[in-house]
């Protein structure tokens, strides 16, 4: 286990990743709200998994991540299931609360701490959470493609 | 401006910062060199920017951002312009180094102070090199859909 001396230099506190976080996760609703729900789980480009599959995917790491962080319980499920549009943005909302939870009970040395996500994932916290939020960022550009093709203008990427 | 205690938390070092975007501009690399080239300025779908133009304004950001930071002077021009690949290639080389001399050169408490990034975009120094990796992130999310579309398996995501 490495820990950052308290002198450490800083690029990012933990309250701004945190607020990155956050941010992108209200942009990534705004694009499950104006998703149609009739393509969620059936609308897919160049055989790509759909967007909802993405976002059951993004679900199952977030909040699941920092929970196993905290408590070295590593439980998600891969298999995802398909919910009503309403049903998972309740999912993520009530992710949203979890993470600011358990964000609060993190200690800031944790962060530099080496873990192994999922049981299976070796890496430092931040690069942990870090990979979270690419991936979201990621699959959610994947989601930009697929509203663009839909003929559906997607929310602007730099409002958060 | 406003910066950090000597003893704020850290969630990301600024060596880890580096590091982290360095690995993105890795994959997004092998990106390019995966796109065919006479599709590079021309495959679109739903009306969206080619791969190649967003790759050309990756680059009109990342270092341009980095000199901006360091001498308040930005100039970076949004006309992008249509370079064949192994040019790409040379330039996003160039930038790898040039980002790795000027993240040398950048005092730590300088993440935290407030800049108008090309003269447009308020925010703190970290919060625009977020904003330049994650811009780097979901367009090469765009890339990768483009990619399948076109029949051709993309770099995995999660190797940097």
């Amino acid at each position: 286990m490495t820990t950052a001396s308290p002198a450490a230099a800083v690029a990012i506190t933990p309250e701004a990743l945190l607020e990155h976080w956050q941010g992108h996760r209200r942009l990534t609703r705004r694009l499950i709200e104006a998703f149609p729900e009739d393509q969620l789980f059936t609308y897919s480009i160049g055989g790509m998994r759909p967007f909802g599959i993405l976002v059951m995917e993004m679900l199952t790491i977030a909040a699941p991540m920092l929970h196993g962080v905290l408590t070295g319980e590593w439980n998600a499920s891969w298999d995802h299931e398909e919910l009503p549009k309403d049903e998972i943005l309740r999912q993520w909302d009530q992710s949203t609360e979890d993470i600011n939870r358990m964000w609060a009970q993190m200690p800031a040395e944790q962060f530099q701490e080496h873990v192994v996500a999922f049981g299976q994932y070796p890496g430092k916290v931040y690069e942990q959470l870090l990979y979270a939020i690419d991936n979201e960022i990621h699959h959610r550009g994947q989601g930009y493609v697929y509203l663009r093709a839909l003929g559906i203008e997607p929310p602007a990427f730099y409002e958060r």
